[in-house]
């Protein structure tokens, strides 16, 4: 090593020790003759004392070797905010490694910057402790996670990343194939299907942190490549999926953010958590629960309430504690939020602080009986608002309510910052109806009917539950996985219900029937969002911050320029505009792949 | 856990035990009423006695689950073979949890299939326990590396897959940019240029266990997707780098292979090795080195030699121990051997048995004088052949010599299969001439000269040397690496060499040269060919043996039958026949990506 120490790791203990350092300029002070330099390395900071002129010239961000010798600072001039504050270093060599031209974004862990100037030069954004730390935490991690899994025999196997394109997938990202031109690769959405094969395979405890890509619309904080802790089991239940899940997220709170959870933790069932909460990744910080009323409102005469109900709907609402104090324009921005969610509106009744009495647009609607009970029907006291949603879908109605809570929560800064709230997510529903009335499977069509269902699901695919499970962190889905079905009597009832012919069950999932045939173990698994997970653990508002290279909005990365148009060379021997030879024979029958991914965040 | 025990953990101290287990037929026999099943899970196998009809049925591979007891099996029964062969299980209870039907590939571990059949059932072939362990091994292998790595507090960071294509590289695998038509992202052939930037960042200390991608065509045993573990480190020198990677591998064969390695790892220059055993990658697991017998043959006057003597070239033999025996039909075997690799032939001299008289064609054409002396020369004794290259070019008869060797070896077993013999091969030149009569980096240009040439590369750039090294195993290249130039007046001397104008460098290496400007540190770092290094630890003869599902030659997978060709939709959708948009002025100076890559095997 070029240094004899890290700058950071010194201490009054080192006081006269020669010590040969390496790193760069963080700070330059002159003050007369004497010249004070904060020398900044992986390790931290120290001050350094020169006393010749050669120092004058170094500028921030200059690459430096430094020879001096340890001293503990004159009394009076310690930094209690620093660790090395005992000591400074008096140089006797500079050795200037590499210079530095003006810095476009400041190394300055107090100056923030837009996020296309970081990116763009994240090599300098980076040599701040906070972007810094987080990369570190990442690693951290990684590391804790696969001590809890090594423990527990589990094999970490990488799986291809140059696969198969699913037929009906036009969202796959495409590579063309320059040996086979006309033939393509698709990056994986997740390893799901070769995590199920290495079940069939009898490797019965897999993982891996597997790069998964998505060709996605791009929402908020998303990455056309992600990453996940991505973990198949055989011989499992539901449970030791869950209790595997505990330990993980277990470890890593404990030592990463000095938090120990509380476990088991909770479990609410997907029907619940909507109910209670609006939402299948609730928030568990604060309470603000939803009141179902669709039985309490039974006749009334108010049109939008009595519709739903007449339509098998729903009607709820959540209480927002001292609503009642806000203005008419507050209430009116209620309005507007909930148009730009695609609702007509959030009908609201206000109580009087002092008398109690309902007020508002919708009061004028409801009979004497209905506003009478109301307070005490949804829990509302005196000064609260009332926020109702009505809808001919149950879910529709819950989600708007949902959304509801989470927006009050917010304006009323009801989640504590420093809390940590968890829980799983279970038995989430089979199926749900298609635009042409037929049936889709939520998850994939190879998840798991729970016991209760597993002999009639037929009956009411629309009650149908799965064994699927989430588990969620202040209201973000941090993971989720399924049991997966191996038996082939249900498979082809699954099938049969999606009105999936053998034909296009061998068309889509061709290779994983077929390993199906040849003794599948009963198996399941879990897969984490892991960009989620690291970023919560780091305090991050945005993945972006636990990504070393992230890519803005649009899939731009900034720093490099990515992606690119290529030359006509490249589309050439690439194979772009090659048309496939026809299918051989050979390779009929070998058949489609599955579209099936694990559910992550 | 459906099962209660792993089949392969009982032992003859469980007898008495109820126990439930679940897995796989491994075979079914069938003595009168009794019928013995050997039942295998991932942790080994039982035998399990079943007295009642229902296992009659079972056939191989079934999954099942089964109760029962533990007993001693009858005295004279135990299988000493079979870690749990003292003991046996008496069945209660048998459900078959999935059937199997008629297998196509037999799972026996005493069974050879071919590879096509195998990776097209590759999950009936990882249920052998040759396949199983060779997985297993791989991920023991990542968690030792891993081990050694941070205990020296390097950080894994995860680097991206979809970033941006090489100006003149043809052999990026490329992906379209649905979001961007006409743009394209390129796979990284390696993280070269983003360890390089977290170094500028200072990181310090990273590694990766990395997914890269090569559009090579095919030669034997490469994968279009590849591992390697990747590491960069700042602020070090050589000998740094060389250390850790002693560090890993010693760690590695220790552990996995049994093998302590002893430390130092013996070094080697470049031109030592080519001088010595005509290749960069020697095998050291026997002698049989070459002899350079240029002066020795000056003024000769058989033509061969002479002309590449005048030339200012090489002559050289290598001798095999007792080739004189050979047939004349073997010999002659030995001139096929040589057309096939692109020489012309390979001249010999066998040294008589009895009298150490040279024969054979190039005998007639040599001095008495060189003949004479010849056997002290080359180190023959009698008995021997002695085989000869010449050529203008000294590394072209070097390598041929230098494959003999390896033939030599081969043909006398000379090699101990059970030995391990590892040197690193330093100090390789930095340029090589170019077809155009210019230099070119026989690295990348980013390596650094070493100590001796750093400021006089330029007087002589055919004898210039780098801190280049790699690491070599049993005549395989397992890793590579560099130090690489951080001052920025080496750089520019460096691109002045190689003809590459600033424009050009910017256009190359863009955001590299930019990151550069604000004062990177020295830094270097290696990569291991990380699925070859499982390959030798796993005593297998293909990388494919240590990959979960790889693929065959031309990137067929015969699991999926991935590449495929895809559908007008998805091609439409994927924006593959879109017009890129002009460069906007924005993108304009961010310029190029350079193309180096770590040189890994």
């Amino acid at each position: 090593m070029i240094r004899t120490h890290d700058a950071g790791s010194l201490r009054a203990t080192d006081a006269g020790s020669a010590v040969t350092l390496a790193g760069w300029v963080a700070r330059r002070r002159d003050h007369g003759g004497v010249i004070f330099v904060d020398l900044r390395d992986a390790s931290g900071v120290v001050q350094v004392v020169f006393r010749e002129e050669d120092a004058h010239h170094l500028r921030n961000e200059y690459c430096v070797k430094v020879v001096g010798e340890v001293a503990r600072r004159p009394a009076g001039n310690e930094n209690p905010e620093l660790p090395t504050g005992d000591v400074e270093v008096n140089a006797t060599a500079l050795e200037v490694l590499s210079e530095a031209a003006p810095l476009p974004l400041p190394v300055d862990d107090n100056i923030d910057a837009g996020d296309d100037i970081r990116l763009r030069h994240r090599y300098l954004d980076l040599r701040r402790s906070g972007p810094a730390n987080a990369l570190k935490l990442r690693s951290r991690a990684n590391q804790i996670a696969r001590q809890v899994l090594h423990a527990r025999d589990f094999n970490e196997i990488e799986t291809p990343t140059l696969t198969r394109s699913t037929p009906e997938g036009a969202r796959d990202f495409l590579v063309p194939v320059r040996l086979q031109p006309g033939s393509w690769y698709a990056l994986p959405q997740s390893p799901q299907l070769f995590k199920q094969l290495l079940m069939v395979a009898g490797m019965e405890r897999y993982y891996q942190i597997a790069r998964c890509y998505r060709d996605e619309d791009f929402r908020a904080d998303r990455q056309p490549e992600f990453t996940q802790l991505d973990i198949e089991m055989s011989f499992i239940t539901q449970d030791d999926v869950i209790d595997l899940g505990e330990a993980i997220v277990g470890a890593l709170w404990e030592e990463l953010a000095g938090h120990r959870i509380e476990r088991p933790i909770p479990r609410i069932t997907w029907h619940d958590a909507m109910a209670r909460y609006g939402s299948d990744k609730p928030d568990l910080r604060y309470g603000v629960e939803l009141t179902e009323l669709t039985d309490y409102l039974s006749g009334t005469e108010f049109r939008v309430f009595a519709g739903a109900i007449a339509a098998g709907g729903y009607v709820g609402a959540v209480v927002m504690p001292g609503g009642a104090a806000q203005s008419r324009k507050e209430l009116d921005g209620w309005q507007d939020w909930a148009k730009a969610r695609g609702a007509r509106g959030l009908a609201y009744v206000v109580l009087d602080a002092e008398t109690g009495e309902a007020r508002g647009p919708v009061a004028k609607n409801l009979s004497a009986e209905h506003l009478d009970g109301l307070a005490d029907a949804v829990g509302a006291k005196p000064g609260d608002a009332i926020f109702f949603a009505a809808a001919a879908e149950r879910r529709e109605a819950q989600e708007l309510l949902g959304a509801a809570r989470i927006e009050i929560a917010r304006r009323a800064g009801l989640a504590d910052p420093d809390a940590w709230a968890f829980c799983w997510v279970t038995d989430a529903p089979m199926f749900e109806k298609d635009d042409e009335g037929g049936w889709t499977a939520v998850h994939h069509p190879f998840t798991s009917p729970n016991s209760e269902w597993m002999d009639r699901f037929e009956e009411a695919p629309d009650r149908a539950l799965a064994y699927a499970y989430d588990i969620v962190c202040n209201g973000n889905e941090i993971g989720g996985g399924s049991v997966r079905i191996h038996r082939a009597d249900v498979q082809r009832r699954v099938f049969t219900l999606l009105g999936i012919t053998d034909d296009e069950a061998a068309d889509k999932f061709g290779f994983l029937l077929e390993a199906f045939k040849y003794g599948p173990p009963p198996h399941g698994g879990i897969a984490f969002g892991w960009d989620r997970v690291c970023m919560l653990l780091a305090g991050a508002d945005s993945i972006r911050e636990v990504i070393a290279f992230p890519k803005t909005r649009g899939g731009y990365d900034p720093l490099t320029g990515a992606p690119t148009p290529i030359t006509g060379q490249q589309r050439q021997e690439a194979g772009v505009d090659a048309k496939p030879k026809p299918t051989s024979p050979a390779n009929v029958g070998t058949a489609g792949v599955a579209a099936p991914v694990e559910h992550t965040p």
